[in-house]
């Protein structure tokens, strides 16, 4: 997942990255806090690292001693993201409809809701939904030294349909 | 969670602890890996750490350089785990049903589908279903020299009836 402001909170160090992401008091940020389903900050995913539609909900950066982070992403029917790698690897919740995860070189692996899907630091891969249905997933990062993603080119409709083939549909 | 075993862990230092989870192939832990809905090994929540009956899934410890770790689990209704605290804190995406998350001292806070709850470094509570639904969430905890979780007493039906109160049924 891509996250905007990045220098912003690389110079901020040691404070409280939630802070700063969801603009509750500080002091909230010693104490349980829920997102709850379907709401905080939405923004879309940007162009330049999404194929199709795809909504970015209750994006969050846990300060430290932590380092997790992670957001609610929706992709529409055929909407993807770019390949990518994570320095510190990255765990997927799938919590609605059908999709795919692939890593570069292999096939792609299918999602459905309740799924757990790990990618390991440094594996290129994509994921995103089936061609003709939605998938909702939490996306969960560990941070190093302020970065969580490394972006590269975008999922072709070939690779799509070609790491998708014949259990594209759900 | 509580983490078997956890002598082991600690004893194989830097060895990929993925491996010795789940008993996958040293070379599937630098691959993408899908832990279907439902499936991977089962265990009952420990009695010692858990009120009611609890079914943990899908358990796994990502190794160096990742330091996450979770599992599902499942809380019949009125099940909870101990008051505990996270090292590193806790995260929680409710995937189906209804339930609480409590800190101490503060009241109960209502989790349903797709919520996604903080607990921050330190902070004890307990999570667990609402008195006449079940609950399941994957939970995902960040592991500190090999340490990820610290159980302390049971929650009472006394505290889990006042923390619920009114918001109990969802």
């Amino acid at each position: 997942m891509r996250r905007p402001a990045h220098s912003a909170i690389v110079a901020v160090g040691m404070m409280s990255l939630s802070a700063i992401a969801t603009a509750e008091p500080k002091s909230e940020d010693m104490s349980v806090s829920v997102i709850k389903h379907g709401t905080g900050a939405s923004s879309v995913g940007a162009e330049e690292n999404f194929t199709g539609k795809v909504r970015v909900q209750g994006r969050f950066q846990r300060g430290a001693p932590a380092r997790i982070g992670g957001a609610t992403v929706t992709f529409e029917p055929g909407a993807r993201t770019a390949w990518h790698t994570h320095p510190l690897g990255q765990t997927l919740i799938v919590t609605s409809g059908h999709g795919f995860v692939q890593e570069w070189g292999r096939p792609a692996q299918a999602l459905e809701s309740g799924d757990v899907a790990w990618i390991p630091p440094g594996v290129k891969h994509w994921h995103g939904a089936a061609p003709s249905a939605e998938m909702t997933h939490v996306a969960l990062a560990e941070s190093q030294d302020g970065k969580s993603v490394t972006w590269m080119e975008k999922v072709s409709d070939a690779q799509y349909r070609g790491g998708n083939a014949d259990t594209a549909k759900p």
